[in-house]
């Protein structure tokens, strides 16, 4: 893939009209390529991190009146040689500009291929270039400070710290290989083991902290559950009203048909309903049966609605079980709905009710209940985050580097018991060490796992 | 409307993802809002022109990471202070950075507002300002080209001589005025007139050229007119042929079905299926025809196929005098088609043929043909432009203004013919001066001419 020294260029503001329009050039030439085209100063004699009021031209064509904006090497974002050019913002005039800074030597650049610059010159690491394409993609608050946290180096230098313990642990045991006919031990191994199970612990946490970083940079998946007559309508009414639904892209959107989306003090929820679906209907074959199953299987929080007015204990208990059966993991809440029409009936509420965790009763009408839920969805969401790691993951990518490194660990450790070869233990060692290395590219990355990370990126990035 | 001292703000890049996203902010206190909320350098103290890499705080949160452009008043879009602040492209981001500057004390920018102010002070022309929002919304060449010619000056400058030289000969004659107990004449009658013919000339061609600037402006509009087996669908497919078509805005999108647009060297025209309307048809009451009519009315250039294969001079003529009659300006092509066929069936084409103007016999199926077709078009507009003026006009309120002068104009010339009185002539020409002077601004111009002008700008320009 993109490896090449070239001086590459590319629009970098959104597709579209606007006032503004930015060309961001670098490279070794960038600096020459615009002085062929730019008329205002000699950016070849300008200082860095210097503003220059001019016009583009191609040849004797005035293209844009622009303002150019110069950073030298290696004070710039790819660490290359950089100018910006700031320009009218119509597409179709771009695109022109673009085509003479072509013309004139520098090449298209790919998606990515800046962000991807910065990380081989070393600027920052992989997980700091994946945190730049997860930040412009951020749709709430809770998403923004997750990528912003992890382009500021994040759990990466936790990473990196443990990576170096492992390369000095592993590098020991080696060293006794070399020494091994005078079968000496220069690593205590109950100092390593307790070293390692450390490692392991911290592994484990930041892996943890995955179920809540995935919630928040996709939006929280919330179920919503319930018989056909329990209110769902009404609580997804309740909770989006005045409720401005943000228009924007998920990723990794399901297939699922989202009602609507709701923004709980800075944190994407996505509500879905299971379209009154009986749980405990008998006809589970049913294509709309087995959609619900999988909404409920896959949601990240469940909210599950009763109707407390006409619904036994039992009923409900049997509807309870057969929910926790599809998602034993996901946190549920339950609403014992209609409890002012319950009150109205007088009708005696089963006392078992108030054993049920998580259980309030409530009235979709009631604009305190409303507050209530929200809040405690909210919390019950952030309760996840209450991992021992001060480090939030939230990419796909470094979870699975995660698990890997961590089952590489568990080996390192069950070979100690067993007391296997160090030879066999070292090269464990090196294992978890590569899959942690993976996550912040100091390892070799296979050029096709570098295209698959920046081919998702926009170009001009 | 918008005429406060605020310190303004706003997104200036296009809405959506992007690599980059621009906001700008403008005024005085910008510096000392984009100081409170920046951290990496203190901007108060660095010069103009410089760049600035830091971060953009929500008291103690994070927002992202930035780099600031300063611009010191009056060497500025504005010509007041200004800030620009280039971050990641998430509109969420960039929103929250816009919120931030606003609880800071900077105001959200309505359309057009720093523009308007490089125009309330002094920087650019209400005819440049407008040029502004012609090149960020043009899609072609030629358009683009009209609207940089615009913004350069173009015939602003033209205008602001010979209102000089009107204001001049007002003075004059109001002079005599003063005198008029003496009936001195400081103007020379004869040179007088003159001049004013010289001025109402310049005024003549410039209003001329929109014709040519704004067909520019809004791609031209050509209409395809001919019988239903004339071959106009062969013509379409073989026109845009190869042609990737142009996705984009187009400025007064008329209600006419656009089958394709095709770029021709730079010159944007929208072909407009007559939908094979017979014009000759009794049945002219249906709303098909009624709209073909209007769509030959309208057009600015009309290519008029008949299969010359199956079509007498007598049935030729017929129809060329409806489409004549229906639109008697616009420049006529004339395609005699399947002249393959002709030749084939070696049918002897009447010599009248011969003798009609921009008549060529072609074949949708000869590649050479559609080429000469094309050149035909191009050439046929580029004679448009050829009028006394070196400057294009394309801008509606312009042609407006400059049809109010050139009237006013033809008033004081009547006038003089007349021997009315200096004070009626000297009324008329203030007339013209005020109209010439609305183009570019130099007049009082009306608040709500301002806010149409401004209110049709995108939002941070």
């Amino acid at each position: 893939m993109h490896t090449d020294s070239h001086t590459i260029a590319a629009i970098a503001t959104a597709n579209g009209v606007g006032a503004i329009g930015v060309i961001r050039v670098s490279g070794d030439d960038a600096i020459a390529i615009c002085d062929k085209v730019f008329k205002g100063a000699i950016l070849s004699k300008a200082k860095s991190h210097t503003l220059h009021y001019g016009h583009i031209y191609d040849g004797e064509l005035l293209i844009d009146e622009v303002v150019v904006s110069l950073f030298r090497a290696p004070k710039s974002f790819t660490t290359e040689d950089s100018v910006e050019i700031s320009g009218h913002g119509s597409p179709f005039v771009l695109e022109q500009m673009l085509q003479v800074l072509i013309r004139n030597g520098a090449k298209m650049a790919q998606p990515g291929e800046f962000t991807l610059r910065a990380f081989l010159n070393g600027r920052i690491d992989l997980s700091q270039a994946e945190a730049v394409a997860d930040l412009i993609a951020s749709n709430s608050e809770a998403e923004r400070e997750l990528a912003m946290q992890q382009m500021r180096g994040g759990f990466a230098s936790e990473l990196k710290e443990l990576r170096t313990q492992l390369i000095d642990f592993a590098a020991l045991l080696e060293l006794e290989l070399d020494f091994s006919e005078e079968d000496v031990e220069f690593a205590d191994r109950t100092d390593l083991i307790q070293n390692v199970k450390d490692i392991q612990r911290v592994l484990g946490a930041l892996k943890k902290s995955f179920q809540y970083g995935n919630a928040i940079k996709n939006g929280v998946s919330v179920a919503l559950v319930g018989k056909p007559n329990a209110g769902k309508s009404s609580w997804i009414n309740a909770l989006t009203n005045d409720e401005i639904s943000i228009v924007s892209r998920i990723a990794g959107t399901t297939r699922d048909k989202v009602e609507a989306q709701l923004n709980i003090d800075g944190v994407l929820f996505r509500l879905i309903d299971t379209a009154g679906i009986r749980i405990t209907d008998d006809e589970i074959e049913s294509m709309g049966v087995q959609r619900a199953m999988e909404t409920i299987q896959k949601a990240e929080l469940i909210v599950f609605i009763f109707d407390v007015s006409d619904t036994s204990f039992a009923a409900f208990e049997n509807e309870y079980k057969e929910i926790l059966a599809q998602n034993p993991k996901a946190p549920i809440l339950v609403l014992a709905n209609k409890i002012d029409i319950a009150n109205g009936k007088r009708i005696s509420i089963d006392e078992n009710f108030s054993k049920v965790k998580n259980l309030i009763f409530v009235s979709a009408h009631n604009t305190a209940d409303v507050q209530v839920l929200k809040q405690k969805m909210l919390r019950t969401i952030n309760e996840l985050k209450a991992t021992e790691s001060n480090h939030i993951v939230s990419n796909t990518r470094h979870y699975e580097a995660l698990q890997q490194a961590y089952s590489d660990v568990a080996k390192v450790l069950a070979a100690f018991d067993l007391q296997i070869t160090s030879e066999l233990i070292a090269h464990d060692m090196r294992q978890a060490i590569n899959s942690i290395g993976s996550i912040t590219g100091e390892v070799d990355i296979d050029q096709d796992i570098l295209g698959t990370i920046f081919g998702k990126f926009c170009i001009g990035k």
